[in-house]
């Protein structure tokens, strides 16, 4: 949940008034991304999102993000588009932060999806990777398989927050780095499509939200995030191999991943695993128990590392 | 802010289908409200408010606020009316909390008020009081003067918080119980007027919110509640005799009030200051410095204690 930064009523008026989009009539701070503080804006016009940037998302980062969510929207892709004002700006500021308003996008986040829903989500993932494809932007992943050694490090004893973690993590980065496979097809993915970022009503998916992870990496990896987030049971111990399928079977009426990739997908899903595992453990350690944000325990991630590890792993990836 | 618990999206379809609102399209946890767990619900109906009862508001008195809104909507007051089920059931159960699902409305609150939106605030109280003077409810003020040394009591060490402020308190009190008038008009007030809980739009009231406060008291406390909150400068030590005098102006044009209340408003508002300074001691005294909610700072109430304690603060109350 966020909202740090508070809104003037004035300055948000002023701020609505660049935008063809009426004038304001109700302004409410909303407990969604940890990133961000986040209104939903109602105007004359519609409802929209607005969203001041903090210290996490860096204002360098944000055009990228706004020719990315413009070219998923004009594609097609549920996404919410950041509006542009009447100059054709989208960043703006205000509160002493950089802000934007962003289309609002009706849906709810899932708790508990059926097999329908993982089918639904599975293909929203891949019609996303379509669209995608065509877009000449590119970020570095500063989340991705190469950063993974610093935030170990960052984090300090891992054996403080599960016994025994640092020698499965270093196991496992040597595994990895021996083979990580080399030129998978890649374009910007998403990194981050857990339940909480997909919006449905009944069987439909309404929007793909918080895209503020999106980098470039390889797809198969965006599938593996995926599959790690949604068919999992809570503790991560046990992969629910009807939702797996669903979500495979999903994504495959989209994309046809190559063998290489579909060879590979264990492997992602291990790394996916261990990227979760150590940014929760970092984020254990380095958050006060009693923070606005809330901690999230890394051990399902844990869980989910050994699960892809089983020699069995390939066959939750089949469609 | 708030949100401490968190809705299931079946339970909520399942709540929702009780009544005549059609089904969800979105449900958003919202930053208001400190006391309960607030979200934002739009269904194919329209916009709701959906609150869940944290431990602040007791379950009992839900009857009370539910019956009090409806008859102030009743009689045309822009409040938040709880909405009732096909069985006529306005309080809920949802993630193991009593929960409403209330109307929504429209507008901000302000942080900087003009004259005329305090005269329309002022307008806005009196024509409240209007209405709830047929109310037959009735509700303990357990904020209430009679409750003011219990808090300063379970604040602990008021030295601490400001030093000298105990002495301060020992005198108000005393002074209050000995001049503290003893039958002016009394009726269910809100007893919380601030302008957070105000939604304005240009100068039009379009919502009094927040009644969790609410209970029986003098109406002129109320008025003097309304006035420490809307007419003071942000650090409490002047009063703005404009957005005084405006604020008075337009509640008069509902409420002619008696030479009684008019003779105590001076007084009340030492002891509006008094409850507001106290309150703000206690929570800064027991909530930890990075706790969910923010501490307010209590010394802009000592000042506004002060200056109603001046030999002219009776001007501050003209019409």
């Amino acid at each position: 949940m966020a909202v740090y930064t508070e809104v003037d009523p004035d300055d948000l008026a002023a701020l609505v008034a660049r935008y063809d989009i009426g004038t304001v009539l109700s302004c409410k701070g909303i407990a969604e991304g940890v990133e961000n503080s986040n209104f939903l804006l109602e105007t004359t016009g519609g409802r929209f999102i607005l969203t001041l940037y903090e210290k996490r998302v860096q204002a360098s980062d944000l055009p990228f993000f706004v020719d990315l969510l413009g070219h998923l929207a004009d594609q097609g892709c549920p996404v919410p588009a950041m509006i542009r004002d009447r100059n054709g700006e989208a960043i703006q500021q205000i509160s002493g932060r950089a802000a934007c308003i962003i289309q609002f996008l009706s849906g709810i986040s899932l708790t508990h999806p059926t097999p329908a829903q993982c089918e639904a989500a599975g293909a929203a993932l891949g019609a996303m990777h379509r669209a995608v494809a065509s877009f000449p932007g590119a970020r570095e992943n500063s989340m991705g398989h190469l950063h993974w050694r610093g935030v170990a490090e960052a984090t300090g004893d891992l054996d403080a927050v599960i016994p025994g973690l640092q020698a499965v993590v270093d196991t496992e980065f040597s595994w990895l780095d021996a083979h990580w496979p080399a030129d998978l097809p890649a374009h910007v993915i998403h990194a981050d499509l857990f339940p909480d970022n997909v919006l449905m009503l009944g069987n439909r998916v309404t929007g793909l939200i918080d895209f503020y992870f999106a980098a470039t990496d390889y797809r198969a990896y965006d599938v593996a995030v995926t599959h790690a987030s949604w068919t999992f049971s809570g503790d991560g111990a046990e992969c629910d191999r009807q939702l797996a399928r669903a979500l495979m079977q999903g994504y495959a009426r989209e994309i046809t991943l190559t063998d290489a990739e579909i060879a590979a997908l264990p492997l992602l899903a291990r790394g996916a695993s261990l990227r979760f595992l150590l940014t929760r453990a970092h984020d254990w350690v380095h958050t006060p128990a009693d923070a606005l944000v809330t901690r999230k325990d890394p051990a399902p991630f844990l869980n989910r590392l050994r699960r892809y590890q089983a020699a069995d792993a390939a066959s939750l990836f089949a469609a």
